[in-house]
C-alpha cells in the first residue's frame, strides 16, 4: 500500500489530469465527478486520507469553496467521511462484494406478458399518411381557432388546474360532451357520469382492472383492434375471439362451452377493422347476454361520426335503460390523436370507483386543453369540424375507390360502406398480403396486414387502408401504385 | 290488436304529444327520438305499419324531408324496415327475450383487484394546500414565460406532433433532459435511452408489465408510496414490504425465505414518506442484490432537486456501469402535476421494447408541451426555477417547524432533514392519528395519515405534512392550528 503522503500526491496528480480536459461543467462539478470516479473505480481505497481542502485548492488552482462544495457533496452521499480534527477519508461504502462488478450492461429479459404485448405492437411501424389507419386529416385541423382557445385558457387557468385534479375531468367539458352525446349519439348521459381519460386506451385499462381479475374472460371481435387486445392481455385477461360476419360480432357462433364473459369488447357502429355495423337484433342479443352473464359491454365508438350516407347509428348504450354498457369515446379521430383525450360514460354506480381509481393509477391533467375543448364544443366549432371532415372523408374514400378501380375490375375485393376512415381490401393469400406489405414498405406506403388483427392465427389475408389522413393527391398516387402492385403480383395486369 | 288504420292514427297522436313539449333539438331529431322510444317501449310492435311520410308530415306540421331524415335513420339503425312498394314497418329487432327488461340501472361489482386499488386510493381526498403532500408551489410557476414557450410551439408545430408519435418523446426534450440528468443527477445517460411518459405512474405501469408477470414479487419500501403500490397491485404483482430505517430500505432485515424479487422499488434520495436517504453501503448492497436475483431496481427520484443544505444526492443509477436500475423521473414536483410528463432512463437493451409497448398501450402525445419544456430547460429557465423553489421550500419548511415548535417542545416528534416538500410528524397512537385527521378534515386542513402508507397493518401512526404548496401565511395558520390540536388531544397543552 502507498504511504499516505504518496497517496495524497497521487490524488492531486490524477485529479490534475482530469482538469486538463475541456468541459462545460462547473469546476466544482468536475472535481466531484473526478473524485467520485477514483473512489468508484477502487483507485482510492476505503480509509485512504484526502489531501486537505486548502492543499487541493492550491495544487489544482481552484478556489477553496469550489473544493469544499465537491467534498461536502461526497460526504453527504457517503463516499467520503469527515473525522473531526483528523481530516477527510474515503468511506467504506462498498459492502461485501460477492458479485463482481462488470462493465457489461444488463440484458433485457421481458416478462411473458411483455413479450406478448410486443407481438400486438407489430403493426406499429413507420407511419405514412397513405395509408395509416385510424389517423384523421391532420392537414384540416382548425389550428388558428384551436390556438386562440388554448391561449384564452392558458391565461385564465386557476392554480387548481396545475395540481393533481381528482374530479373526473373539467366540468365544462363534461357538460359539453354530454349535450353532444345525447343529441348526436343517443347516449343516455349526465355530465356526472362522464370520466375524462387520457385517451381511450386509458379507459380500457380502467375497465379491465376495475371490473375483471386475471384469468377472467373478455369476448373480443375477431378480427379486432390491437390496442384493446394489448391492453386486455396486459391486464391478465383471457381473450375469447368471437367471429365477425356481415352483421358484426356473432356470439351465437360461439360453442356452448365458451368461457363466460366478464367483459365484451365491441365496436358496434363501424367494426374495426372490417367496417360492418352490428345489426340491431345482434345488439339486443348482446345486451341480453351481458345481463345474463353479469358482464359489461365495452362499446368503443371510435369513428361513428363519419357516416356519409345516413345519420350516425345510435349508440348501443342508449338502447335500454338497464344496458350493461360502458361507452368509450375518443377525440383522437374527430380532432387529433396527440391531444390524448378520451372519455367513458359510466353507469351511476361505477362513477365514483372509476374516478378514484383513475386519480390513483393514472392521475388527471391537461385541464387547459380540456377547457379549450369545452369551448370548441360549446361554441359549435366541433360540430362544424365534424361535418366538414365527414364531407372530406367521403371524398377521400371515393378517391381511393377510384384509384383502386383497375384492380377491383380484375377481382380485388373492397369492403362496402359509406363510413369511417379506412377500407379493407381482401387479398387471396397470406403470401400475397406479405408481398404487398413488403413492397409498400419500400415505397413508403403503409399497408397494414389484416391478418395481424386476428387473435387466432392464421387470420384472413387483406390490407387495411386508412384514407383519412392522406391528401387527395397522395391517395391518387398511392392508390394507383397499389392497384399496379396488386395486378403485377397476381399476374392479372 | 289494433287495426292498421287505428294504429296509424294512434302513432300520429302519440307523436303529436311529444311535439307539444319544448326542446332545443332539431325537429327531425325529436321525431327520431319519439319514434324510437315508441318502438323500444314495445308500444309499436314488430310488423306494425307506419303512416306514410307525407301523412306524418302533414299531421305533425313538419316538412317531408324532416320526416324522411328521421325515418331513414331508424331504417339504417334497424328499428324500421322499408318494404318496396308496401311502406315502412316496425322491424323485429328484439330477439328472444329470456331476460326481462327492467328499468333498474346495473349494479357495480368491482373485481377483487379493483376493490384493492380503491383501498390504495383512500388517501386521495379533498386537497388543501396545507398540507397536501407531493404538490409543488403552484403560486410560484413562471406562467408568463411558460405561456410564451407554449405559444411559440403551438404556432410552429408540424402535423406529425398531432399524430400518434412513436419515437419515445420529442428528441429535443430528451436531449435537454439528458444534459440535466448527467450534470445534476449523475445519471448515466444518452438521449436515446430516455422514454418520455405521461407521468411517472405510466413509467411504473410499463416496468411492471414488461418486466414482471402476475405473481412475481416486487420488494417495496415500508412505509411507501401509494401510487406505486396501487400500480404494482393492479399489475398482479406480489408486494413484499421491506422495512425502512434511518438509513433507508433495509433488505438485510428480510427473512432468508423472502420471495426472490423481480423488481425492487426504492426512493433513495429522499424516501417517501419517511424522508431518509438510502445510505451508500445500502445502495451498493441493493445493486448487488438486484444483480444476484436478476431483478430490476426502480429508482423513483421524485423530489431529489430539493436538498437545502447540500448538493443533491447523486442517483443510484449512476453508481455502476452495470447497475440494474431503471431511473424514473417526473416534472410533477419541479414544475406542475397537471402537465402529466415524466420519463424513464432505460438500459440500452430495454429501450426498443419499452418504446414500442408504450406506443401500443398508452400512446404518446403532448408534443407541443414537450417542445415548450425542452426550450424551458435548454434556455436555463428550468435550472433557475428549481433553484428558486429550493430556497422557497427551505423557507417554508423552516416556517412549518417554527409553527409546530410549541408542540415539538412538548414532545411532538418531527422528521429531520433539510430536503424535500414534506415533513413527517410522529404521533403516539393510531387513535390520536385518526382524531387529528378527522379534526383537520373539518377545519379544511389536509393531514395525511402515515399509517395508510404501510402495506402491512397496522402501520406506525403519524402525519405526512406537505408544505411546498402552501403559502407562508397558510403554513403559519395551519401549523399553529395543528400544534394546538395536538396539545389539546394529548392533554399536554
Amino acid at each position: 500500500m502507498r504511504q499516505a503522503n504518496d497517496t495524497r500526491l497521487w490524488i492531486i496528480e490524477a485529479l490534475g489530469m482530469r482538469f486538463a480536459e475541456p468541459s462545460h461543467e462547473t469546476l466544482s462539478q468536475r472535481l466531484y465527478v473526478a473524485l467520485r470516479e477514483l473512489i468508484q473505480q477502487g483507485r482510492l481505497a476505503p480509509g485512504c486520507a484526502l489531501p486537505s481542502s486548502r492543499r487541493l485548492a492550491a495544487a489544482l488552482g481552484l478556489g477553496r469553496n469550489t473544493v469544499l462544495t465537491a467534498i461536502d457533496r461526497l460526504i453527504a452521499e457517503g463516499f467520503l467521511l469527515a473525522r473531526s480534527g483528523a481530516g477527510v477519508f474515503v468511506a467504506d461504502w462498498q459492502p461485501t462484494r460477492d458479485v463482481p462488478d462488470s462493465s457489461e450492461t444488463p440484458s433485457a429479459r421481458l416478462s411473458q406478458r411483455g413479450a406478448r404485448i410486443l407481438d400486438f405492437s407489430a403493426t406499429l411501424g413507420e407511419r405514412h399518411a397513405a395509408f395509416a389507419p385510424g389517423v384523421p386529416a391532420l392537414d384540416c385541423l382548425p389550428r388558428e381557432r384551436w390556438q386562440r382557445l388554448l391561449r384564452r385558457h392558458q391565461q385564465r387557468a386557476p392554480a387548481a388546474w396545475f395540481d393533481y385534479p381528482t374530479e373526473g375531468g373539467l366540468p365544462a367539458l363534461r357538460e359539453a360532451l354530454c349535450d353532444y352525446l345525447r343529441l348526436s349519439r343517443s347516449v343516455r348521459c349526465e355530465a356526472g357520469r362522464i370520466l375524462i381519460t387520457q385517451g381511450a386506451q386509458q379507459g380500457f385499462e380502467l375497465i379491465a382492472r376495475l371490473l375483471a381479475d386475471p384469468g377472467d374472460s373478455v369476448w373480443m371481435e375477431e378480427p379486432g383492434y390491437g390496442g384493446a387486445q394489448a391492453c386486455f392481455h396486459s391486464a391478465g385477461l383471457a381473450m375469447t375471439p368471437v367471429p365477425v360476419d356481415e352483421a358484426g360480432m356473432n356470439v351465437a357462433s360461439l360453442p356452448a362451452n365458451a368461457p363466460e364473459p366478464r367483459l365484451i369488447y365491441v365496436t358496434p357502429s363501424h367494426q374495426y377493422p372490417s367496417g360492418v355495423t352490428l345489426s340491431l337484433p345482434r345488439r339486443a342479443a348482446l345486451l341480453e347476454r351481458a345481463k345474463r352473464h353479469d358482464a359489461w359491454i365495452i362499446e368503443d365508438d371510435y369513428d361513428s361520426e363519419f357516416r356519409y350516407a345516413s345519420a350516425p347509428i345510435a349508440a348501443m348504450q342508449g338502447l335500454r335503460e338497464d344496458a350493461r354498457v360502458i361507452y368509450v369515446g375518443t377525440f383522437s379521430k374527430v380532432l387529433y390523436p396527440g391531444m390524448r383525450l378520451g372519455y367513458l360514460v359510466l353507469p351511476p354506480a361505477l362513477v365514483e370507483p372509476f374516478r378514484r381509481a383513475n386519480a390513483r393509477l393514472h392521475r388527471e391533467g391537461q385541464y387547459v386543453i380540456q377547457a379549450a375543448l369545452a369551448d370548441f364544443m360549446a361554441e359549435g366549432h366541433f360540430g362544424r369540424h365534424v361535418a366538414r371532415m365527414r364531407e372530406r372523408y367521403r371524398g377521400r374514400q371515393a378517391r381511393l375507390r377510384a384509384a383502386l378501380a383497375p384492380a377491383v375490375e380484375k377481382g380485388l375485393s373492397l369492403s362496402d360502406g359509406q363510413a369511417g376512415m379506412h377500407l379493407v381490401a381482401g387479398v387471396d393469400s397470406l403470401e400475397l398480403e406479405e408481398a404487398l406489405v413488403a413492397r409498400g414498405r419500400k415505397a413508403g406506403i403503409q399497408l397494414s396486414p389484416l391478418s395481424r388483427f386476428y387473435l387466432e392465427t392464421p387470420g384472413r389475408p387483406g390490407l387495411v387502408l386508412g384514407y383519412a389522413a392522406a391528401s387527395e393527391e397522395a391517395i391518387d398516387t398511392a392508390g394507383a401504385w397499389l392497384a399496379t402492385a396488386w395486378l403485377e403480383l397476381t399476374g392479372r395486369g
